[in-house]
């Protein structure tokens, strides 16, 4: 059950994600009362924390909200500089952070699966495949390298399918002689993704300062 | 690396799957030194260990061979009655045994995933789906009765496919808002229960009496 | 390439799929003049085709808008009475109309080449599956039965799952000794329908009077 | 049902091909009169056909043997070099010659559905996946060249993978705008190419001289 009268500010409330994010949020009857895009800032209340789902550029004025308010900050930015990721380090001495590329609950539980299968079965042939929609240009994909970094020194094939529109599909195959195991994970909308920010909300409002990664709020560190 | 010299005696030398051990056990430069079928007893050495790929009809014999040597047991039967079960666990006070009906590597390492997915994904959409041979009578398979099993006190659906000679293919899915993530096996050849139960040889002749279960062997208890 | 200038009347404009069937429309240059949801109606000039992407019980107000304008009509309605199917056909003595339940190009392929495999793979074993979101109550899906509905006087399992939010997966398999032949489909986003029903546009525009199904439309009759 | 009394010789009778073959044939009632295996030959009758499962070295004895017995040829060699293709087209004057790389039904009714799905949907995003035992050193596998020249002029991607001992998968998918057509064929086993040599007999005992594929023989030209 979802906790009650949070109040949350939302930077990039515009975009495709930040969109998702407010569907989710209210039906979770959570309240927005801080709302920023460019240089249109809307505020009503105070937050209780703040969700940055916007662009690299954006992340000085994330920042400065961050200080004024004093509160936790969900970062779901991509393609952040490491100085940016440093000075979000610098941020949770102070305030609570969590910090993801992939707000996915499914693929954080897809590289704790493979973590496993890959204890047992080191020696098996091992595949990866990815599949996106057509206009994905880089290959292979962000998740797929995460996926490929769980298999310490392993060398692994990775095979970058691209089709139609599809949102984002990888499998993990271990081969051996007589028998084959897989793990798929398929994301078939955004709101996935807004539904991990909800479960990082509820995370993140009982944390002290610190920073976390998404995978600390799915295994619940 | 296989230990060496390994001598072992077979029960069920001429089934399907014994055939496959042998051809396993033989690359593996192990000795074969007993074999039984039916009334034909052939002896060359004491055995390290025995091994029962028949049926439940050679229980009796299997049990005294055991006794005569005083070696340890790796009984591979399926469709076993309750008192045999319990007969196999008295033996175990005096000498190691292993009982499984499934030495497929992959389905142990399937069932320790789902158990993990399932501790994350509980309240999701659960499915489990199964296809097997066209000649196979009995719907849900055993094996994805095993993987339901696992699901403590959730009713799960399982589908059931029977196509062609297909050896045996297993999925588990779960479904949230916004994606799936599925687990799935497919057994190519009866190799890999031979390759599974090379694993418990190598596993039993290094343990005192107890019983064990193939789960032990993989995850190496 | 789009014909141009076109202008088209659009019944359920505020619907899901109207919503969709607006942005492609919209994509392709062709120009909204009309516009009908419940008894708000909306006219800015003479349409040169109309499409009902709305309920059964706008039904009459759509015939009296064909019989005004006097101009084709898509009908992409679900759950139409016989009665009202056969009140189409009169229409299409004096309009060329297309009906159908679904007008996914995908979905017609698959009918198309199931028809072909059953042909030559009639006597394998046919499995039909389809997945679909949690709040689907139907099973099986009206598409798995258009799909056993090819496979003429042979009784075919369907095995229907339910899962998160897919929008609609299905496949059908032959199994074989020794293979097997799958063909799959599955629907990503609404926005299929709504380029299914561009393609009608593009066909409709072309005809006299006449009753087509997006068969017709997709394999060019 | 099996066409009676059929006489048949087979050259390469000890492969792993011909082993099958045979268990199929005896299935089917049908008599081996003669068996060849390189320099050893075993005459017991006059044969009615003649199978090839050898290698190309046996070619120019595998010629002999049809000259003498005037009877058809059913060539499943791999590797041929042109030359020795054109002589079998030579031979194909005067007796009837079936000649295929690959004797899986399933794979050609797969070729078929592919250049269907091309001919409607040959403006969305082709992939192309073939899976196949780690042992496989080649890549992309013959079939899946095949597939790809189905699609006249196209230039598709073909992703390998290699896991295990996987008899040999291949899926060729269609990707539109919110869906994806695929068709997948799983080889099973490697009855299944015997199973198609079967066919090919009943086939090729109703002809007279000629020139075949397998394609031929499954649709029944």
């Amino acid at each position: 059950m979802p906790s009650k009268n949070i109040k949350y500010g939302l930077i990039g409330s515009n975009g495709r994600l930040g969109t998702e994010v407010i569907n989710v949020l209210n039906e979770k009857k959570y309240i927005q009362v801080l709302s920023y895009n460019l240089d249109e800032e809307i505020v009503e209340d105070r937050p209780d924390l703040l969700i940055d789902c916007s662009l690299p550029a954006a992340f000085n004025s994330t920042v400065s909200l961050v200080q004024k308010y004093k509160c936790p900050l969900i970062m779901a930015v991509t393609g952040l500089e490491p100085e940016q990721l440093n000075k979000l380090k610098q941020l949770s001495r102070t305030v609570p952070v969590v910090q993801s590329y992939n707000f996915s609950t499914g693929i954080q539980v897809l590289l704790k699966l493979t973590e496993l299968a890959y204890e047992k079965l080191g020696d098996w042939d091992i595949e990866i495949t990815e599949t996106h929609h057509r206009f994905k240009k880089d290959k292979p994909s962000g998740t797929a390298k995460m996926i490929s970094g769980v298999l310490k020194g392993k060398d692994t094939n990775i095979s970058s399918l691209r089709l139609g529109n599809i949102a984002g599909d990888h499998t993990i195959s271990f081969g051996g002689l007589g028998e084959v195991l897989s793990i798929s994970h398929s994301a078939t909308s955004r709101r996935t993704f807004a539904e991990g920010i909800f479960l990082t909300v509820e995370f993140i409002i009982k944390k002290k300062n610190g920073y976390y990664s998404f995978t600390d709020v799915v295994f619940n560190k």
